[in-house]
């Protein structure tokens, strides 16, 4: 299985790459390749049309099985920094891939951004997913372990109650 | 495999109960037990607190493995009878559910409407929606059959993806 | 000038109401008339069509000059019955009508909800939002009077800023 | 009084930009100056921080009296640009500015997006929406006289109904 992780922060190596990592760790069973890619790393290139670079790492994205699209809240949402990375595909340019986004902020007035803004943007690239949005207030940094497990284990349920549901969906070849 | 579809137009039998009742068949291969909630028949009792026949409908739909929230576009959204239906149920009242947001509008300009805001209010509840919402505009009626196959085909695009990533998740018991 | 505030709590003589009341107190100098309509009296024909009582109640609303839309925040956002009332008006039937959207919530979790959902909805219908959705948190009761008094303070200057640029609009009549 | 246009168009001298222009030409009265910042001539220090030439473009849109800020539809909603523009700001750094959202898109698929992503990203920053974004779809552009007139009509409308309103508020000195 493939696995990225895109974080949105113009700073590199930042607490919310880190929290995503984490996440990741905790949700998956060993076994995948993770790609992390931060994009404060490729702001020079980003608005460049068109960019080998850029296009090869949209590509490594919507290549993987699952992807976390991490950003610290900017203004109650995801960064320009990230939204201009998800600008460069076409439409449906996620299509098939589950997607969980992720944002960090100083504390839970924003709670609701990564559910009611991030979200439905991956989800009109085409993505998929799997749940509420991921949020951690920067005042839960203490108990981030326990707070990213519990996480964690909601997506896994939430998987396993998906993977029945798709047992009993037509053959998407068929259909 | 427990599938109901919620109707919030307050008119009984709607295009839009139609419209999910198609989706439902063209998604799912035979062999799952269908209910049809048409809220329309309990107005009556929607703001009654307790009702035992309210609270019946909610655990039905909360049990359900699949559910289809249904509305015709009322100012750009779902209808206040839908949410008024949602709002009886506690936090987090449909975790683990799958569900699909419908909405029909007489023409493009609210399409957005399933994917940004009753998609974020079924994840809100805990409900997992497999991609984006579904919108059929009136002026789609006469290619219905086509439109809907379509959106079923990418739906179960979309759960057979879902299903690959579950594989590799950790055991929701376990983790 | 015409004040209006309505009340989306299925429960009558809420605290959002009373919050909404003291807004309104601290925002406007004497001199206006106001109606407060609290939905929950008005349930048992709220999805009756049609009913005289409330096409009174919405051309009540839609008269005032300003109104104050306030709801408990339920599932993240405005509550069904508040969404039931704005459902039977027609496109744009709120033209012209400056409102102010008002949440109360446990906590901060969900303080985006007026700015994010309520206003949009009230947008939708053709009124005028001047600035952020009001949200009080309960944590906040003790506080309420000078959270109201800052809060009414911000619109003020709002209005004040507004009233500069409607100076060198062109004429609505001639335009 | 103080006009600027900012677009978010990663492309320069937009049909975006006109439309934006024309927009307030028509609701505009003669005796304004106007500044027009087309973000796409300054992508090379977007993220360079700090920037003195960003930190004048920020200075001039927050102490303008009204700002069109005005970008292409991209994944339903407003450009990785412009955000990143507006990220740069500190909380509430357009506070008391008047802003119109103005999005275009080749159909009214995503005719939400001005209302429903870029006012409230507009309002979380301070600023002030005068009514609905204003939405232009391509098939339009040969009616865009109209159009636009009809828009700049709707929105001088509104800003004659909040200077009444404005009369009736407390002085934002005394409250």
């Amino acid at each position: 299985m493939k696995v990225t992780v895109v974080v949105g922060n113009p700073k590199p190596q930042s607490r919310t790459r880190k929290v995503a990592e984490l996440l990741v760790e905790k949700l998956l069973a060993p076994g995948y390749e993770l790609e992390v890619i931060d994009l404060a790393d490729h702001t020079d290139e980003i608005f460049a049309w068109p960019s080998e670079k850029l296009a090869a790492l949209n590509a490594s994205v919507a290549e993987s099985d699952l992807v976390l699209f991490a950003s610290p809240t900017y203004k109650a949402t995801y960064t320009g920094l990230l939204k201009a990375f998800l600008d460069r595909y076409p439409a449906n340019g996620l299509a098939g891939v589950t997607a969980i986004p992720v944002h960090t902020g100083a504390d839970f007035t924003h709670a609701m951004g990564p559910t009611v803004t991030l979200a439905p943007l991956l989800a009109e690239l085409g993505a998929i997913v799997p749940g509420r949005g991921f949020y951690l207030a920067l005042s839960q940094m203490e108990q981030l372990d326990e707070v990213v497990e519990q996480a964690a284990r909601e997506y896994a349920t939430n998987f396993a109650r998906l993977a029945l549901v798709a047992q009993g969906t037509t053959s998407p070849a068929h259909s």
